[in-house]
């Protein structure tokens, strides 16, 4: 299959360099960015183009792994020569699509990229959904197993935008987590590295049995001691003052009495 | 050294278990539930106790491996005949001990543990403070190099309280956002094990490289539309969409424009 992978940023990178890493190949790189997607063009020996117009449209597919809000800019355009168009968004329903292109579907790698460390795709869950029976084989052809993950789900629109709530709780949230953390010991001249084995186990609990199960901490001791001696640190700070009051509220809460 | 180790709760368990692994002779446990406190001393050949009463005299430390409150009720039994006594809280200040022990430290290590997994120490920061430079000696020998963890820091009671601040966000509020993330999923039939990859990711990143540099996700973004479709989506949850909202803001506050 020749494909056109719409997008220069961290979800195309990576996935440009998993499918030619995979043997599949890609013709053309359309990115808003010349610096980047020249550059990604060139790693993965694809043409590029910054305009529409310049599309090519002997494609078998086109991916569209750019922001939520061009997905519907790019949708309008009537470019696609009836050929297969999916977006790589956790948000974003299949209906943009529709009565805009005539196969059309959604292809949702489940993880947090970067360009500065390329991803195997190998274990990497990817949600896919489409308008057709056809157009769902097809996708599952090329992301499926020894191509490209091993881990595919059938997911509608709804079931993946709630993932990618949870997601953002499990992902998002928790990265931000960890810079709350990191900046208060750096503003008391600690070095966050003395936190990294706490870091590394906590997750490493949480591969292995359910969180719930798992939680320490003053909160769920119900300690308000210690966590009244805690917010009264946090005083001057009101951000992490709120954050820390409401998350202990609700793992008092969860944990009920 | 011979040791007297109070507490059957999971900091007990595990640092009975590593003293023992490395040689350490720890000659009575301490405790208030039977069951506990008769299964952990059996598992490292110590006596057990319940109450104060039958304290064996003799040991060279005495670990207050207790909650928070009962340390203070434990340091004012006149019981300790002069010996070390150190408790393994990162909350309370070494200032428990003053004018009520005359030899007296903290030993605190910062991991979140759990009975039914015991981790080795070799890795896990341990941050000690004493009245005394001998005492202090002392606690760096029993902790130290080949005894028990590579990873030893002499720090105040307020920088140690900070770390447990600090700590509370990494961990206790990061296994939080995991569970929230699973009761969710499950709330909508899908399985928590999709997101295992990302979470994985999400902490190797922070191993890697500093937090603040892997954000990713619709808050970093500015994405308000998103933002606002996984709001209404959690309407009818008023805790987890307080948590979506305060942390989404500060997030977008944190980056700036």
């Amino acid at each position: 299959m020749k494909i056109v992978l719409f997008g220069s940023g961290n979800v195309a990178y990576n996935l440009a360099f998993a499918l030619k890493e995979n043997k599949h190949n890609i013709i053309q790189i359309i990115g808003r960015t010349e610096e980047s997607t020249q550059n990604l063009a060139k790693k993965v020996d694809a043409a590029y183009a910054l305009t529409y117009t310049k599309l090519i449209k002997k494609a078998d597919i086109y991916f569209l792994a750019v922001n939520d809000d061009s997905i519907a800019n790019i949708v309008k355009q009537d470019i696609f020569n009836n050929k297969l168009v999916v977006h790589l968004s956790g948000s974003i329903s299949i209906n943009v699509f529709k009565n805009k292109v005539k196969n059309y579907g959604v292809f949702y790698p489940l993880q947090t990229f970067s360009k500065n460390k390329l991803l195997q795709f190998k274990n990497i869950p990817i949600c896919i959904e489409a308008n057709t029976t056809g157009n769902l084989n097809k996708l599952k052809d090329l992301a499926g197993t020894g191509s490209l993950t091993d881990s595919i789900f059938t997911l509608n629109s709804i079931q993946r935008k709630k993932i990618h709530i949870a997601a953002v709780f499990a992902s998002n949230f928790v990265n931000h987590m960890y810079t709350i953390s990191k900046k208060y010991l750096s503003n008391n001249s600690i070095d966050f590295e003395i936190l990294k084995p706490l870091i590394e186990q906590t997750t490493q609990k949480v591969m292995e049995q359910e969180p719930e199960k798992s939680q320490t901490g003053p909160a769920i001791r119900k300690d308000m001691k210690v966590i009244k001696s805690h917010l009264a640190l946090l005083e001057d700070k009101p951000f992490e003052y709120e954050i820390y009051k409401i998350l202990s509220e609700h793992i008092m809460k969860f944990y009920g009495s």
